[in-house]
């Protein structure tokens, strides 16, 4: 039996359809192929996480035999026990850590569960783009149709050096228009991944209240709520007035303690929506790794008590990101990038228009200009970063024709040399070679 | 808002009809609720793990950063290359480990991302009986049939005082009629939980020629792969000839290791069918756990040269077992069950008939007979074992009515314990009180 033979029995599901590319597989062979410094992928290449991993040696190696079997599928019970003292004070209302926690594998899989859970073939699901990449595979995979929204740059034809994130919003008519009785579910992604837009409570309540007028399900993504760079200050929407009710909530341990490779995440919500989530957890991993969950535990036992201290990792982190965010900021701007300047994480999306009329993309052969531009940068200037259309449907993938995402969530060393290349590229641009 | 009018419009997805129900959940909370003597869930209750766990506590504090940080979505390399390294010996062929292998959480990922890779709405799945309880609900979630072929007993009425594993077998023509042109699957496991068979190479290759006849995929979930008893041998399907090209082999770090709170499992096979699975893996956790994952390459590395050597951990594991096992089968025998002695595995499955006529089960309200007894032990006796009709379709349960599992992975102390609690039982039915 030939290899043809047996691939034209076995062609991927018709639900995959649309559902098979990644720009991180693509991206990251890029890395191995071209060896570029790498401002791609979102983790930090220093060891940002202080004590963590200390944490999961100790634990590994103690005396707990219990610690390296199976633990309970919805969740450990130390590590749902202290994400319920943390999001009940948070929330200010009282979450059971069983009926109202779910611990997934990364907040990936909490999105995965989350609509596998809800959406049945012809439910309609609002996605602001741009979004987390997995947002719009997901929900067609489970036979939802994904409404897009874009987030608009209000501000784009302003002289200034930079754009604030504040000024990338949702468009209220667009938004109203979008919403009809076929609606079950709104993605929301606050602090927002790649903008760096931080929500504020009257957009929130614009969405909410369209939630509650069409009773839908608000899937709240907040894996940066820790990163936020003050005066700018994350609300939960599960916090708004009635939407407790019907929002689910997306936490993640990687980024919460800058261990990404710990691959663990939570949904938090009531529990009638949990336990639709639960089933397709259980149906799927089942449960997730115990030392990891006993070490997390462990480290949000110690953080809690000093949550509004700046000692606290949480605190301390972004404190420690911004000047590093400036930094990059200033490299951006001084190259000739227009940055959007991030009021949380550690993405930047960065605007190469004024650039483009001196360089010539056209040994990349693909369709959208930012993955040219993107290519094209890996190759010859040998700078990594994303090229943001993958966070667009494909109708809205204009709208990121002259973007690039960077990420400097990494030691001072990388960005210094991000500087020297950036620097050295625009001056040969310029046509002045060192 | 009341909840009743949300979760009217949030009633579970159509595709979970019949996919919500999991016996572990409801034994699991049997056990907090009457705290049994546990020989319920498969985990050692003891440290068997060995040197394991303190090679995760030495990578944790290592000065490694990336060891936390993100890796190879469908593996990590380390990791992909050491199984490649292992499974190529085994099998006698060489395994390219960035195609043909996919690192997934727990077996049960694999089975999911190789269910969900492959099975269309309408396509047939074959599945034996008694089987591990996730692949009716999950080939059911994608739109699978799946269409059941039971494993008899064909000793069932000898007067022997326990059955060998050996007896329990598939009808030859009865799975000859199950197969067709809309046979996508079948599903094996070998060694089998529960009964603790290991197919023979007759057996498997009666398999292999129908799935050659009707170009079927052979998803082959071989975790108890290290946990025979000797001198049974397993072999693996995917070795046969003509079998590679249409396998997709399971594997499970938590089974291997002793560590089932790693959940850790894998997929090996050929690349169309593995890049199958790993675009359903992308589309739900997308990466598992780094620093597991270094950690158990670790472990391989070090096992592999001693690999047929008594102290390699795989071989000495059924050493180590085999005393635990018999001396459990004795209790079983001498209190009144019939057991099916296991070639492998560390489960056993026991016939009660003989003592069915001395208990009164009518306080338990359960439709299944095994049900009735596995609860009313767990309340009355206070030892818990698993009602086998779990892993039996609807139509079949019956099969399983006079049967209980238990779990013989414990520590002498833990099966010293049953053997008292069975012999006080076995004494109190006798009418002989102590
Ligand atoms: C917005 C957003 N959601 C979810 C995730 C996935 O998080 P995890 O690694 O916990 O699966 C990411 C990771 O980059 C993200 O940026
Ligand atoms: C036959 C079988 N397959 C798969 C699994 C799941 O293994 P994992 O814990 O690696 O997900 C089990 C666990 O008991 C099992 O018995």
């Amino acid at each position: 039996m030939s290899f043809l033979q047996i691939g034209s029995k076995y062609p991927l599901p018709r639900r995959f359809k649309d559902c098979t590319y990644s720009v991180w597989t693509e991206f990251v062979d890029l890395v191995t192929t071209h060896k570029p410094l790498n401002l791609g992928q979102g983790f930090p290449d220093y060891p940002a996480f202080d004590f963590v991993p200390s944490i999961l040696a100790q634990i590994s190696d103690s005396k707990n035999d219990l610690i390296h079997q199976y633990t309970r599928g919805f969740g450990h019970p130390r590590l749902v026990n202290v994400l319920s003292k943390l999001y009940s004070k948070l929330i200010n209302r009282s979450i059971n850590p069983f009926t109202e926690i779910l611990i997934t594998c990364g907040a990936y899989e909490a999105i995965h569960s989350a609509i596998s859970g809800l959406i049945d073939t012809g439910d309609e699901v609002v996605i602001m783009e741009p979004y987390y990449d997995c947002y719009e595979p997901i929900v067609r995979l489970f036979g939802g149709i994904p409404r897009f929204i874009a987030l608009k740059n209000i501000d784009v034809n302003s002289e200034k050096d930079a754009f604030s994130s504040k000024s990338w919003q949702l468009n209220r008519n667009e938004l109203e228009n979008i919403f009809n009785e076929k609606t079950k579910l709104i993605i929301l992604n606050t602090p927002h991944n790649p903008t760096g837009k931080v929500f504020i409570r009257e957009e929130l309540e614009m969405i909410g209240n369209l939630c509650k007028k069409y009773n839908v399900v608000c899937l709240s993504d907040e894996v940066y709520e820790w990163l936020v760079y003050k005066p700018a200050v994350h609300v939960r929407i599960a916090s708004l007035p009635g939407m407790w009710e019907r929002t689910l909530t997306i936490g993640s341990a990687g980024k919460t303690f800058s261990v990404t490779g710990w691959k663990c995440g939570w949904l938090y919500g009531p529990d009638y929506l949990i336990k639709n989530a639960s089933i397709a957890h259980q149906n799927n991993i089942y449960t997730y790794c115990t030392p990891i969950q006993e070490a997390l535990a462990i480290c949000f036992e110690k953080e809690i008590p000093k949550l509004d201290s700046p000692d606290c990792y949480f605190q301390n982190l972004s404190i420690k990101l911004l000047p590093k965010r400036d930094a990059f900021m200033k490299t951006l701007i001084n190259t000739g990038f227009k940055p959007t300047i991030p009021d949380a994480g550690y993405f930047v999306v960065a605007d190469w228009s004024k650039q483009s009329s001196k360089i010539d993309l056209s040994s990349e052969k693909d369709v959208e200009e930012d993955y040219k531009f993107a290519k094209w940068m890996t190759k010859n200037v040998k700078l990594l970063g994303i090229p943001p259309s993958a966070f667009y449907s494909k109708e809205h993938k204009n709208l990121a024709s002259h973007l690039i995402r960077f990420c400097f969530f990494k030691k001072d060393e990388t960005l210094n040399q991000a500087r020297d290349i950036l620097t050295n590229w625009k001056k040969s641009l310029d046509g002045c070679k060192l």
